[in-house]
């Protein structure tokens, strides 16, 4: 069993565009309800981390978010209550280490030996179950001094996710702070590389090789070893968040951070820290149990719809809001909560998204062009819809 | 050159389901602007043959259109004075042949000698100047007691419309008043049959033969020689009528009108006079030398804009109305006047129609299922969308 205490941190950034117009800039993807159960994928992710978690969750989000995510936290609990969660605003978006990096030094000011857990506010994970058991064996990894991912193990050379390739036993760097047999005995397996989006051809080599991960962003450290490696990559960045965790709490707060946080580099967590520690042999991979699907654009929506969501009667379309759909010989997939009625004819693979001030209509075998026209909007002089 | 007056007769009738939502109960096709030129189908069909006519147009409709045809007449002419068109309300639909005769029956009461020419409201006819000289030619032929068709050379073995057989002159059946010569001399052809809408079988055989022409319910004709051979066919008809018209200008007209209408025969004029003229030999043909879609569905208003319409900025997608669109990789068109702006992407062969409140998204290559979707709506409680 883990003995430190457990907090999970859940930064939930990104305006991305491949949702467009169902996402937009002031209502990001985390904040939707995508999967039809009446609750968006921050909450979900809330509601699978809380009940793992010693302390309250740390959500760190954009200013332009906080409000947001402070309703819908509230809107999770008992009326007034809401359930214990964190938010840590960001003043600005810097990428995923100082946001991870600032949380971490949070925990590490309150809670010295504390394991961290951060996790993505806008994804789907099934069976949470299994999630759960994943998660208390990498607490485990995570106390011998490891950064420990959960891999997903992949079923398609998909060219758009970063891979995690397990070392071969033999050939794994022991080194200062690594226990690969201990590590082997939790079930986790030493990491010898991060691979970042291959082509196709690689991804192929990649998923034959059976040796291979999608990575799926989800880390499990110690806050102090996050820290401390983190001084020996990028000095500053690991001195400038444990400044301003050292004055969390008075009145000096909104001053350090303000201070502080425009002088933080903006990396990827993978980059500043994933990388140079697999190399170092020091990140260990948790196979995940469960499912997971990054709902990265509507062709990956439109499955796990299809897998997991509503069925309009007598058609396969599915529906996800309010929206009344009549379909003859269609399959589709329906985002709506508009009063306009939605007619159907002859439609194959097709994502409808009926919003009041913008409509998409798009080939879910086309779903990677959205991005090109939601760059267009800003060219036509549409920048508002975004 | 003809010599008889010559009156048009405009049926706009018909709520037909085959362009909803774009048409509606409340707004048939033929009061829509279908080409993007500002001009619905009626007016632009009142703008073809008001030049041709010697009195003024008549226009047969129902009630519940009646103001929105007199509404969209006012708008074509000068302020206060519109295009001259005079409006016969029917007080409940009753298929063709009773409002044709009934325009008749008012023509021959003023103009005892007059050729009518009946043309449908809603239908598309390019190359007006030739169109012209088609009608001068069947009113001609008309003058010898001819009931003449306008027929459209088929470009394909289309199953929707009906079809025309030209008579073989050496078989052509003589009889009091036909004249297959003199008909010849003016560009004109003797018919030998009305075919209702054959298979696809029967229609490649058609096409292939050379002598069908497709039935656009275009017919010239003397009024009194219309009603007198209505007489023979269906007594009954031609009494009321005939009895409505001798009340026309007096105080007792509406209660004529309303006595006689609902005794009338509800029948199309093909079956009540076309079909037994042309087994008599009275029947010509003249064929069109314009351009003419009776835009059906979806599929034919989208291959009519493909050859007339406007085109939206580097992409292959025609939008009718004042919708903005932004498309990536499609092939599609667009009906909208919506303040919602629409994004397309990676679609082929998709008609888009955007109303306050209704959506269709329709392959063009189903056009002809949506008839069905229409009865949907009835089904489902939704009838108020019809």
């Amino acid at each position: 069993m883990p003995e430190a205490p457990f907090i999970p941190v859940i930064p939930a950034g990104g305006a991305g565009t491949r949702l467009w117009p169902l996402s937009r800039r002031a209502r990001p993807k985390f904040l939707l309800d995508l999967t039809g159960s009446g609750t968006s994928l921050l909450q979900q992710t809330v509601q699978r981390l809380a009940p793992l978690a010693d302390s309250p969750p740390i959500i760190v989000t954009g200013g332009a978010q906080a409000g947001a995510v402070r309703v819908q936290l509230d809107e999770m609990g008992s009326p007034g209550s809401g359930v214990r969660a964190r938010i840590i605003t960001e003043p600005s978006p810097r990428s995923s280490m100082p946001a991870i990096a600032l949380a971490a030094a949070l925990v590490e000011h309150e809670e010295p030996d504390a394991v961290i857990g951060s996790f993505a506010a806008d994804h789907l994970i099934s069976a949470p179950e299994d999630f759960a058991r994943d998660v208390a064996a990498a607490r485990q990894v995570a106390e011998l001094g490891y950064l420990v991912t959960l891999g997903i193990r992949p079923t398609s050379p998909a060219t758009g996710f970063g891979y995690i390739e397990q070392a071969p036993a033999e050939q794994h760097p022991a080194g200062p702070g690594t226990d690969p047999a201990a590590c082997r005995a939790l079930g986790a397996l030493p990491v010898s590389r991060f691979v970042e989006k291959p082509d196709l051809d690689t991804a192929e080599r990649f998923v034959a090789a059976g040796t291979f991960f999608w990575n799926a962003g989800m880390f499990v450290v110690r806050a102090r070893v996050l820290l401390d490696e983190l001084a020996v990559q990028i000095p500053g960045l690991a001195r400038g968040v444990r400044e301003i965790a050292a004055a969390s709490g008075t009145e000096k707060y909104d001053e350090v951070l303000a201070r502080n946080w425009p002088t933080l580099t903006s990396i990827a967590i993978d980059h500043a820290l994933a990388e140079p520690l697999a190399a170092a042999g020091r990140v260990a991979v948790v196979p995940a149990s469960f499912g997971w699907d990054d709902v990265g654009d509507f062709a990956a929506l439109a499955r796990q719809l299809r897998e997991w969501g509503p069925d309009a009667d007598g058609s396969d379309v599915r529906v996800l809001g309010t929206s009344t759909v009549d379909a003859i010989g269609s399959a589709a997939t329906v985002y709506g909560s508009t009063d306009r009625h939605i007619a159907l004819v002859g439609l194959q693979g097709i994502s409808i998204v009926d919003t009041e001030d913008a409509l998409l209509v798009l080939a879910d075998d086309h779903a990677q062009d959205l991005t090109r026209l939601v760059d267009l909007l800003d060219e036509h002089g549409r920048g508002r819809l975004r």
